[in-house]
């Protein structure tokens, strides 16, 4: 697969550098709207720095991972497709449900393999865990846990512009949320409060929430999200049914552990996403392929950035209207 | 101290037993509806079978630990005040707001020592938490996350004359949060389902729940109950602040770890409230007779069970109406 | 049963309170060399002071606990077995071989109920294990690592009539050695040396030491030994087989974890053989009144006792001549 | 770095996998003694097969990987030095202390980069805890103990030109001994038993075994081997000092932990080498490059070859004779 990178960021980065060290996928070229980012990234790895026009111009190119900002989301998406491009999409298409579903629209008409960046589907831990409960290890699941805080809040101008802490974090519990119960989620209860930095509270958003998700079989599942865990990346999830019960925890660098004092110490999680999920991205990219090779859905696809999107706005109407909210009245 | 014990069911059992090992309490009587379990149990420990009524008339008896079935709680602790004698009772004082009102109201018109059976509180694992968090270890506390799962369902008939499982069962986590957040809950929002027993469900109650309270401050407490945890008693605590995060994990006989097939395997949880919590037990003995002797209030009193009825009442009123439920609605 | 105790120091007031807390036996009575220790142990229980002879001369004197100094044992071990009386010695009968045979003689002469104090035999743990590897847990035990740690090593004029590390501190671990292989050991290497402190050298003893033991059938068991574990009591076994392994760790006391600055940081291991050993001591005085009453033989007694002091003798001769040294040798 | 790889076995395979995922080094040939496996490999990564000869006299190639057959190894090793390459040898350099001295006499002739396979040097946690002690974290180092026991027993004839288990297995945990203890090791005690498979012993081997290390600060070292630990590869490392104790564990694949029947599930140790030390393959070509292009020594070289020899054969002679060796006799 001949691969065109569209956004020379940190996660662009990140992609660009799991691509070169997978002898299935090539970097085709790099692109961005700051021609010396594309400039460097593509140095790097030896490749051309080219317009995104240029990109779906060339018909060497076979697919297009889109890593720029979120608002260009939707409209590379949409080229992407009527260009009859692969496309491994970061997350969310787009900040809003109207213009979310165009996309999807496009994606109709023009059907291509669609990929949506859901890295945590990939992470081994909780693709471990999701195929326990398959494969019935804990009977009949009843309840679901799901613990997400980032390390450290982002500035309050980033706030502004995200769509909020359930558009912009929680959108991947809700992802793992949907793809661990596997079936309909009915209703959406948040709290949220601004407990760490006023600056994100005068920008409308909270940087602290609880929400309660039930599902159309009564099944329960909880939501706690931190915009700052001291201590790192704090990525847990525990599954609970008649049969049992799964955990899946956050991970260190090593095993070590040193007894003396203060205690029996190990070392903290990993830090953030970088780190965390590294085999996940690789993971990610491999999926994608494999799902354009052998013209299969990938693990996470558009519809299921739409349905996120739908729970976080769900959620988001929750806590502004301090009610529980049905899924139903988000459309 | 010359204590006398009411009720000679399992619980009151335990407390015999603690009672009879502990150096500075002296078993002066049992009493019981059924007087040949009365008999039995005084016989054992070498001591009268006598009636409730006799207890209090006894001026050689200093206290009473009220055991007996919870309808009874309230009068037995009415007499144990107007009779002068310090009184450990176990939760709830009643299943409505206004017999437990009532029997405050006694109280506060004749003082004695009063200790409520909240059990958890003397938990050695939760209370260094409790002693962590007041040493700042983890900043400002953010949010809290209590599990909390029974080994095994009730029958239905237990269920209908339980008062739900929000007041027979999550009471003692709205306790634990109460005694935890240490500031005033202004919010609780209750989903439940009834998953594990269908005869749970046609007696009017839930068998899996999961709650979320609000502080004044802001701050964020969920509670997830199970009525059945297949793997024993499931008792975790988590405290999450600006600092840092402790978790009191679930206790096990012992630290024996066998590694082969299946995997690495530790023992299961201990398997229920007994064994858990014996050396909580002993603990409330020991803080019971110490503030009787030094005259000050015990850890939990009879406040504290008006409070946790309180929330329980809100949940209740929220899994009813499918909406948030303010406090101060309760009275 | 009514039990007479002689000795009165620190390991003596640890079986008072033990006694105590049995239904099954009666503290009848406390000896100790110095007066004034006896008097106010037996104070603190209600019973009497009285000497050691006045103990063995009493017929309402079911049974003795020998917890004086070491060169006592023997002769108090012997007077007991002579008066019909059951005892319930503390490790080690005496220092050397040809003494420890003498009492045995007396005890043959004079067969009564008699358990040696190897409280480990007892500890819930190494009892879980050695039953996991009779149930055949691990196939065929093939080798076997204990690590045993003090917190801080004793004064060097303790260590002078210790008898040294060996049969002072590593006797506990050549116990643990027989009781879990289970056949009988063949040759020991010791290989010691002077690390923590100088004066313990000077006193012609080690206080870091290592010792491997080979068994009949060539099962391979490592011993570690020091003096000085600045964490705490470090007391673990791992044996491991043709099935698979266990491993007994320290216990905590509780399962608080705290994750912040420096890392993931649990308790220190409990601090020495009082904290953890404390259940130990219970089950020993329950192990023994149960033998005295069925007729049967106690977990240790002793001939473990012997031993495991020629175990220690060999290591100590192998330490004195650097060869290993088969226990033929020994006698 | 240009670099040619010599052996395209298991190991061989392995190295050009990590060679082909380093940006810093180039894969230039691969040769094989047969041709077939050379050019299966060399085409998987599109470079050529060619011969040992080849390799040796092409000045393009900057560096030679030997993969081969133990019995090659100092042969290629000499070969390389003579024609001015940098080497990366699989250990062992040669099975006897004389061959593997005239290797090391031609490369002191001949200098250039020489690194040695010993890649747990390059495992994180055992990289981790190196740096932890050198930091002072456990005070002075005191004792060692390395539990090191492979999956599966090789088959008899492979045990027989091996070396026998001290040369061919042990060798990685003397090379560990040496680079943690980091002072002269002077007395070598080995104990050693057949007890899974008797051909091993036929073979004049044992698949058992117990090496206590004697410092000459007089620190203490104990090495645990098996042939065969039915869970997987079991590598772990433990450092007991003044301070505290330092313990590498064994790595799983995922966190996840499963409760319900029969306990607290985690998953088994990573299977052999290729999984545990994956890491430390690539992490030991990076340090290879870096030696080179810095012209530094790498982090394990011939001479510590020479002296995990050294420390092989004496305990092969002390289990032969059944007596601690000295180094000196070893020369």
């Amino acid at each position: 697969m001949r691969l065109a990178l569209i956004g020379a960021g940190r996660i662009g980065k990140v992609h660009a550098r799991t691509i070169d060290l997978n002898p299935e996928v090539t970097l085709a070229a790099v692109a961005d709207v700051h021609a010396e980012a594309a400039e460097s990234l593509a140095r790097q790895y030896g490749v051309r720095a080219i317009s995104a026009d240029a990109i779906f111009e060339d018909d060497g190119i076979d697919a297009v991972l889109i890593a720029s900002s979120t608002p260009t989301h939707a409209d590379y998406l949409e080229r992407a497709a009527q260009s009859g491009k692969a496309v491994l999409c970061e997350k969310p298409i787009a900040l809003d449900l109207a213009r979310t579903r165009e996309a999807l629209k496009i994606l109709e008409e023009h059907p291509v393999t669609c990929a949506l960046g859901f890295n945590r589907r990939h992470d081994p831990q909780f693709a471990a865990l999701k195929q326990a409960v398959a494969d019935g290890r804990i009977g009949d699941m009843e309840s679901l846990i799901i613990i997400s805080r980032d390390p450290a809040p982002p500035p309050a101008e980033y706030v502004r512009a995200s769509g909020g802490l359930f558009r912009d974090m929680m959108i991947h519990d809700f992802d793992m949320a949907r793809w661990l119960l596997d079936e309909p989620i009915v209703q959406v209860q948040a709290q949220g409060s601004c407990l760490i930095n006023p600056a994100i509270g005068e920008a409308g958003d909270v940087d602290t929430a609880m929400v309660t998700l039930v599902t159309a079989s009564g099944r329960l599942c909880h939501i706690s999200n931190s915009r700052r865990a001291c201590y790192g990346y704090d990525q847990r999830i525990e599954a609970f049914g008649s049969a049992g019960m799964l955990q899946a925890s956050n991970e260190t660098e090593t095993r070590l552990r040193f007894t003396g004092e203060p205690g029996q110490v190990e070392e903290k999680p990993k830090w953030f996403f970088l780190e965390r999920y590294a085999q996940a991205y690789s993971a990610e990219i491999n999926d994608f392929v494999d799902a354009w090779q052998q013209g299969r859905a990938p693990l996470a696809g558009a519809q299921d950035g739409l349905e996120a999107l739908r729970l976080a706005d769900a959620a988001q109407l929750s806590l502004l209207e301090r009610r529980p909210v049905s899924l139903d009245e988000i459309g």
